[in-house]
């Protein structure tokens, strides 16, 4: 497998990117090749400095960043040098077989969409995030922020590709798919929910369980939760503040500590026809390493190629 | 004042009401005349039991109750001596300045709605909740579940309801306001959030300070926040969990004991024209306690009056 990074992205980068990749060299086994993309000089030298080198590395210069604060479309068009620019085109072109940045989101998921484009039968592709569960387990919630107002057939759509997803990376056999919604029975619910509820409950490529209420979101009721983005985001970015909340308080616990994002690395694009993951702007080490070892999962299960046959007539 | 009180409402209906009006009285000074409305030999047994009286509380006998799942317009329409019926008939007619009850949610909302009314030029009334702030302030958020699909013109009304509440009951003089979405900026988030925000910034009556992420829900950003009740029944129920996730998990800690809804007894019903408290099925002591002291405050201060002025021409 090779794996593409996108060296500049993030607020410490390359710094923290550099650090990961040779966590991820340290601590794994039959290592994937890294394609390392950004400022060559800038790289060699930080990884001169930290006495390291491996023949699965191989570096590829980008005069061009694209800004965290910069016009997706825009900054893409304009800077055909930049990381973000470079990845995609690897990718398309298929050099690379996963692509990884902590970069410009706009930017990763209009490249996403544009240049490896949506699995045929994907209305819109979508980005799910990780849940602490109470008991240990952790599930999935899908959509977190790309598609704010849905579709009842999209959010069908999700349910399938977190299925594949969650039988993956999860190995999960046949996972539990709950809907958000405020109330148990079917029949509650805003319109969307309304009318989501029966195709989920027809739809033969998923285990559909029925509602799931805010109050069972951190509890093991289901496997993974659909939503549109807009309640998606709040709930993640709620859960995420917990973990900083827990830390400020002095609240030492080890159930809040799996709400550190760095434990999860960054969010896949679900949907597209390569894997994709985008990164916190935060991310440092930890997370680096992991979305590197989440990007070789992904692709080693081939499951873009799974998701692809689920939509296939 | 006189306040009226569903005892035969929740789980521990009638015990906990009984041990929650007699602390109520305990420790008030200028305590308000109470009405208990349920089954009273029931009820006064209970009272002698705890060996209390009072020649502030009156009983009114209600032969009938409307039970947890029962159909909220159908039962209102049969039982028409439950105690929620009977709770409305006294309120409509003046004989109690407030209503409480931990009963049937569906039929307190629908009582509220049919027999007392909705404020003139208010399209729907609300339910709000609060927000235990990470700083030790405590914050309103509404709608949380009566509104399931809203249009910008509503949520522009729960700004305004919303201010006033946080006004008379926190005392805040210049309540900031901020709408919940999905990023910072003018523009972000779902169709309805993207149509609500120019209106919020033009309306005269409200401090509109922007946008709200799920990040800072729980962070002293704003005073109340505005949502469609699909969110905002989500991020309620999630927060209630956190108190019982915190409990299970041994987790001590001064800030989540503040999410224990207990604390806050019940939520009022905004944009009706007198003050209805709907509390949690599963209330007791504390719960029915803090709602006699919560109705009271409201109809001291007017609340629902001063909402009134609000929407006239």
């Amino acid at each position: 497998m090779n794996i593409g990074i996108d060296m500049m992205g993030g607020d410490f980068a390359p710094k923290e990117a550099v650090k990961g990749v040779i966590n991820y060299f340290s601590t794994t086994e039959n290592a994937s090749s890294l394609f390392l993309i950004g400022h060559q000089e800038q790289i060699q030298k930080l990884f001169v400095e930290h006495n390291f080198q491996s023949d699965k590395i191989t570096f590829i210069h980008a005069e061009q960043v694209i800004d965290m604060h910069e016009h997706p479309t825009k900054a893409l068009k304009e800077k055909q040098q930049s990381s973000i620019a470079i990845g995609f085109h690897l990718l398309a072109t298929g050099k690379i077989d996963a692509f990884i940045s902590a970069g410009n989101t706009g930017a990763m998921l209009v490249g996403a969409l544009f240049s490896i484009k949506a699995i045929e039968g994907v209305l819109r592709p979508t980005i799910s995030a990780l849940l602490p569960k109470e008991n240990g387990s952790t599930g999935l919630i899908l959509d977190v922020g790309l598609n704010a107002d849905c579709k009842p057939e999209q959010l069908n759509q999700f349910a399938i590709l977190g299925t594949v997803y969650a039988q993956q990376i999860f190995g999960i056999e046949n996972p539990r798919v709950g809907l958000l919604n405020v109330g148990e029975e079917e029949g509650k619910g805003n319109l969307l929910a309304q009318a989501t509820y029966p195709l989920l409950k027809e739809n033969g490529h998923i285990n559909f369980i029925g509602n799931i209420e805010g109050r069972d979101v951190l509890l093991d009721k289901a496997d993974l939760i659909v939503c549109e983005g807009f309640t998606g985001n709040i709930i993640l970015k709620m859960v995420e503040s917990l973990y900083s909340i827990s830390q400020k308080n002095n609240i030492q616990h080890n159930y809040f500590d799996r709400f550190n994002f760095e434990n999860y690395g960054g969010t896949p694009v679900l949907g597209v026809n390569k894997p994709v993951i985008i990164g916190h702007g935060i991310s440092q080490n930890l997370a680096f390493q992991n979305m590197i070892l989440l990007a070789q999962k992904m692709a080693e299960k081939d499951v873009m190629g799974k998701m692809k046959q689920e939509f296939m007539a």
